[in-house]
């Protein structure tokens, strides 16, 4: 969980990818604007067996992050959801999902966003998780800790002073994963006060926002985790696997406000 | 499912209510806004079991509406959820439910509501779903169907042409309703595309605006569905229980996009 930035990263690198890392979300705005609620977007499946939907509302967002990216970072290496792995030379990754949420998305309901990570070899050292609808962008690293948008820049904290009986709890999905991780995520959810479930990335935004307390997830991918891990480790928060190791490559992933609470949790998910 | 409208009220009586709809849901987003993601706000639990938040804000946003109503409607009778019934002169009834999904507000998602309807003898003639912090207001009746806010003012309409297995269905609870109920969901849901959770009020407004399906909830309160009733009506869409009879007293509902998807859903739910 240290977290380490190289010590190659002066002021103008650091300033440059922060500047690099809002042309992508500006741009990958304007994408995903253009097709939201838009009879136009017409999901596809990736799957022959299931439903896993992507719409041109992803590829054309990771385009034009990814266009920007080689323009302005061609050092850096990329990995996206939907264009795949692009190496670089720098030590650097671009971890993009240009639509986390894409079923909230072709539901009009605004719990997507815009996930952009930047990892070095330790992970994730600064992300933005971005809700274009909302006008809000999410922002952790480098000693930043804010939310930009609707005319307001905030500073984002987690509230630490919550125990498990009073904690609000979050998953995407109500099945959580296999029927093993959904009975170990019920073990914790049955002494939180609250669960909910449907708002993708935007549950880790409202853990850094101070608004919940855990989130709890399984089946992820990297470039699922990438944003939300810096922008609530930025925000005070504490995130890593359900073993308590590194989190940044996806898969069973917790959230936690304090760790306190992030204990708590895990002596539960592992019980 | 006929919809009639008492035949006294006339185009001064319908400019009236409409106005006074607005003045409420105007009064109501200045009570919810103030409090919702503040740290002032602390919620109180209904139940000695279990858990049903309340808050300030609920109990805010409700006053204002009635104090507003004292003014401008007195003649009418009122039904809200902090407040309870008021007994009018006018045969209509404002049903008020000043933040459904408390536990969405609490949770600092945007998935919460202001409903307003308004009821005569027949059940909700005219509605308002509003989302503050969206800026998105919902109304429905009287002809009129539409979403004003962002500095626009849209025609709202279910789109009709989608087959349940291509369908979203939402509903607030993974588990719906009694075992029994969860049964029964259960069996569209395994027909439905895309069946998603968590968003209150919000997906009868998402109903109405075309970009889901289906809405099948249980353990409703008239205060609940009256507005959302309205909405999704002039929509062009259909409401009933889960028999096909009048839905407006709460329990069990379905609303659905069109009358084919609706009969699908009922024989599926009563199977």
């Amino acid at each position: 969980m240290t977290q380490t930035t190289a010590p190659t990263l002066d002021r103008a690198e650091i300033d440059s990818i922060t500047r690099t890392a809002h042309l992508l979300a500006d741009a990958a705005r304007v994408e995903t604007l253009r097709l939201f609620r838009s009879p136009d977007l017409r999901p596809d499946n990736k799957l022959s067996d299931g439903f896993d939907p992507v719409t041109e509302a992803d590829r054309a967002s990771e385009r034009a992050m990814r266009a920007i990216l080689a323009r302005e970072r061609p050092q850096d290496a990329i990995l996206g959801e939907e264009y795949g792995s692009q190496a670089g030379s720098s030590g650097l990754t671009w971890v993009l999902d240009p639509i986390d949420g894409t079923r909230a998305f072709m539901s009009g309901a605004p719990s997507w966003g815009v996930l952009i990570g930047v990892n070095d070899a330790s992970g994730p050292i600064y992300g933005i998780i971005d809700q274009p609808y909302l006008d809000e962008r999410f922002e952790g690293g480098f000693g930043l800790a804010r939310v930009l948008g609707r005319g307001r820049d905030l500073p984002l904290a987690v509230r630490r002073d919550v125990p498990l009986a009073q904690a609000t709890l979050m998953s995407t999905y109500p099945e959580v994963g296999s029927p093993e991780e959904s009975r170990a995520f019920g073990k914790v959810a049955a002494q939180a006060r609250l669960t909910r479930y449907g708002l993708d990335c935007y549950a880790y935004a409202l853990l850094a926002a101070g608004q919940i307390d855990l989130v709890i997830e399984a089946g992820l991918q990297s470039y699922d985790v990438a944003g939300p891990i810096a922008v609530v480790r930025a925000a005070g928060g504490v995130v890593t696997d359900w073993t308590g190791g590194p989190a940044h490559e996806g898969g069973r992933i917790i959230a936690a406000a304090s760790p306190e609470l992030h204990a708590e949790a895990l002596r539960l998910l592992g019980s």
